[in-house]
């Protein structure tokens, strides 16, 4: 069965903000060339979840892995995503949707922070 | 002269949320044990940019880096931090206080998260 990775950040105002998870859905094309990939925001920036998730469903996923592209898993993360991931379910009760932990609470992305932060301090 | 790192990220209501954020501030302490790091946050949680750079200040850092602990780049670091490090500049002029990119823009980070991505989406 078909798996797809749908990522899901939160959006802002200045369209440059998005540039990092335009970049992380342009590397996961290229690292996984067969798994559809969609960056979906929750507000300021398009599209949303539900359209996101509707796209990945018409490419004939059927377990989508959704990651969280937050540091910190807050209110956004641990209420308005479960909410949204109970609509796109009820709207595709065919697909399984499998929400997995904030990227930020990761042990790549944590050390990559702090590698990220010394190098910084390191050059001035 | 004295370096000293100054984390910045943003802050939640949800005490669990600044979990990575400490994660990282612990990770630069032990790779750079001669260096004082403190973390600050914009909102909801303690301490905030003014009171940590002035312990950085108080420990007799004479340069601090600030490193913005978010993913993108929108008008959290493009204007509030500014904002704040010119009133932190105001107070403690002896002290150059850095401004730095954000680390969800550095290559470390991106990577990072598409690798993470990537072995959450394989380990399902």
């Amino acid at each position: 069965m078909e798996q797809g990775i749908l990522l899901f950040a939160h959006g802002a105002r200045d369209p440059q903000w998005a540039l990092p998870f335009e970049a992380v859905a342009a590397r996961l094309r290229v690292q996984a060339p067969d798994t559809p990939v969609e960056l979906a925001f929750l507000e300021f920036m398009t599209p949303d979840l539900l359209e996101a998730g509707e796209r990945l469903a018409a490419a004939g996923c059927r377990h989508v892995n959704v990651v969280p592209l937050f540091l910190g898993a807050g209110g956004h993360v641990r209420k308005d995503l479960p909410v949204l991931l109970q609509q796109l379910s009820a709207l595709h009760p065919d697909v399984s949707w499998m929400l997995n932990p904030a990227v930020g609470e990761t042990a790549e992305v944590v050390e990559a922070m702090a590698a990220s932060a010394l190098r910084m301090s390191a050059a001035r």
